[in-house]
């Protein structure tokens, strides 16, 4: 997508080296546009481990790129698996971490090391090119619900009002290579003209939503407006919202979905007011090996200090990080929750939609069953 | 409460003039502990408006005395009527004002106005007496809830763990004139020797969880620990809370509860995981008046940058407001929803507990029958 009217996407290999890959430090959204170089798999292992990239899919892409820094150091077998599991390591709740490392894995291991390097960088850049082209047509299929909302609307006289959809956290464009997943819909919808309005959580502790979603969608012109992640269900009761759509880090056999922490209650309220909930997954964020998802999806515990200090802009200009719990409180920051499939719509993949179920899965993923 | 080892209560008339009202700001805590003085009605509304006061029943209280501030300089029956409409007017969700003013006016409307000063001040004491020992109570009945649970622990083999209280927003003793009222059981479980630990949800977007309950509950020396509004859900879904106990701004004749932004959703997880849901009032947030809370309760709505600004501690020791939403971005801000009678287990009261139905609140209060 677009950035002051030019277009990026959110990894690409250096065009002066030819070989250091670079990322956005969206640490530094929005308040700075920088990109960081990475040069070797210690540093995008610290990059993905502090959020520097993040996002289910953009951290897939970004591991996938880790090891082809490795390999162009030293492409032996025993550093391809070394690397491969280390990098592995340094998230546990997006299963396209996992997935791309095991397709680098297919495609390197039975190369001769001295073609690795280079092989590893076209699985990469494949990869990537995958990201891409699945995420546009997850906004394809998740576009017409939004053109269902919106000539519904329309029948009913309600016309003027926008198709308002709320989401969580953020499943834009720079959480994956391009478009998005939960917002690639949206982004569509507005730039065919569709009037639509989007509700952001704010999505505490880490303000992504507020943040990086706000931005995203303000650099592309989107109406949204920003809201505490306490608001969604007042909104829900009150017709203010007609569907959600939010994105996820995994999606079990049984069509439970891992999304940033919030999210469960979110699709609590939405079943609570007849409010379509869906979730929108590129296959790279299907896990059938795990099937109950409260059980079986391990959720990242990360520091207190990111839900008792915050970091924002001070009036001079400067980034100030504060505290804002009573000192001495300590705090606890499960990253991660997991909404059981019974309360999810549907689901909006690269193939089309399906029941949140086994059976609506293995309709659209069969090589699977 | 103590802070310190000194006990306080949240509004008192000053000691050195015997006429001033002094208050904590609350806005400074839990940076600072200070204290307002309040010499006249527009003070006492500026107050309650911007939030230096807060606490469903601290505001009844102190607008109480903004009457008694008022008459002090001018008696006349006009000037009653004029402030008490005024101060009625300074927010809308919270019934416990107009209950308080009402009372007020019932007190000094006979009176002739050369005793109507004096008949307030007294009148609002006898408020805020009346404030304490109906919190002291609804923390007796709140405290069988708790033990019921303890014991159960032990019978279970699980003695050692502690009976997990979750919480939104501040009800507790600086909400209140003392006590508090959803953390008036709380309190006295661990002064009777309990193991008691309570999550406490920060509250977005004024934070008076991480800010002030954290503080409160430090300050008397009670385990807590400050999570994300967001991570509710996921501690229920895996047995990380025992009972849910908030406070409440208005509870309709029907048993609908008016709470801080984001209670609902508490509210829903809890029905959903079978986890108690407890609602702590006093008399004087019963609307009988009123029976649909989602239709009928007035909602507030503040400002944006609330949402958009937050202050804390930089670690120079300066308080610093930083913007954490994107530049550009809206929000909005409605500071309070309504829970459905049907998501609350219960309702305590310094009557005794009763179901959150028609039927439950006209046993415990029949003369509003």
């Amino acid at each position: 997508m677009k950035i002051a009217g030019v277009p990026y996407r959110s990894i690409w290999v250096d065009e002066e080296d030819g070989w250091s890959v670079r990322i956005f430090d969206q640490t530094r959204l929005p308040w700075a546009v920088e990109t960081l170089r990475l040069t070797d798999e210690e540093q995008v292992a610290q990059a993905i481990r502090s959020m520097q990239t993040r996002g289910a899919p953009l951290i897939g892409a970004t591991a996938a790129y880790g090891l082809a820094l490795a390999l162009r150091r030293d492409p032996s077998t025993e550093n391809l698996e070394r690397v491969a599991a280390m990098l592995g390591e340094t998230r546990p709740t997006a299963i396209n971490l996992r997935w791309a490392l095991e397709r680098m894995l297919e495609a390197l291991r039975n190369q001769p090391p001295e073609r690795r390097a280079e092989a590893a960088y076209a699985e990469a850049k494949a990869i990537c090119d995958d990201d891409v082209e699945t995420n546009r047509r997850i906004g394809e299929h998740g576009l017409e619900l939004l053109r269902g909302i919106a000539a519904r609307k329309q029948a009913e006289g309600r016309g003027g009002e926008p198709v308002n959809v709320l989401t969580h956290c953020n499943a834009g464009w720079i959480a994956t290579v391009d478009y998005g997943t939960a917002l690639s819909p949206i982004y569509q919808a507005f730039d065919e003209g569709m009037k639509v309005h989007v509700w952001v959580d704010e999505t505490r502790p880490r303000n992504q939503g507020a943040a990086l979603t706000a931005w995203e969608l303000g650099a592309h012109g989107v109406p949204h407006t920003v809201v505490s992640d306490n608001a969604g269900g007042h909104l829900m009761q009150h017709g203010q919202v007609d569907i959600v759509i939010v994105g996820t880090d995994r999606v079990t056999r049984n069509g439970d979905v891992a999304n940033k922490i919030g999210t469960y209650l979110k699709a609590l309220a939405a079943k609570d007011n007849g409010v379509p909930f869906w979730v929108a997954l590129p296959h790279s964020t299907y896990d059938p090996r795990v099937a109950d998802g409260v059980r079986e999806i391990p959720i990242e515990e990360r520091s207190a200090a990111e839900v008792t200090d915050i970091t924002g802009r001070a009036p001079d200009g400067s980034l100030v990080t504060v505290r804002v719990a009573a000192e001495g409180s300590d705090a606890a920051n499960p990253a991660f929750d997991v909404t059981p499939a019974r309360l999810v719509t549907g689901l909006i993949t690269e193939r089309g939609r399906c029941d949140a179920s086994a059976e609506g899965l293995a309709g659209l993923y069969p090589e699977h069953g």
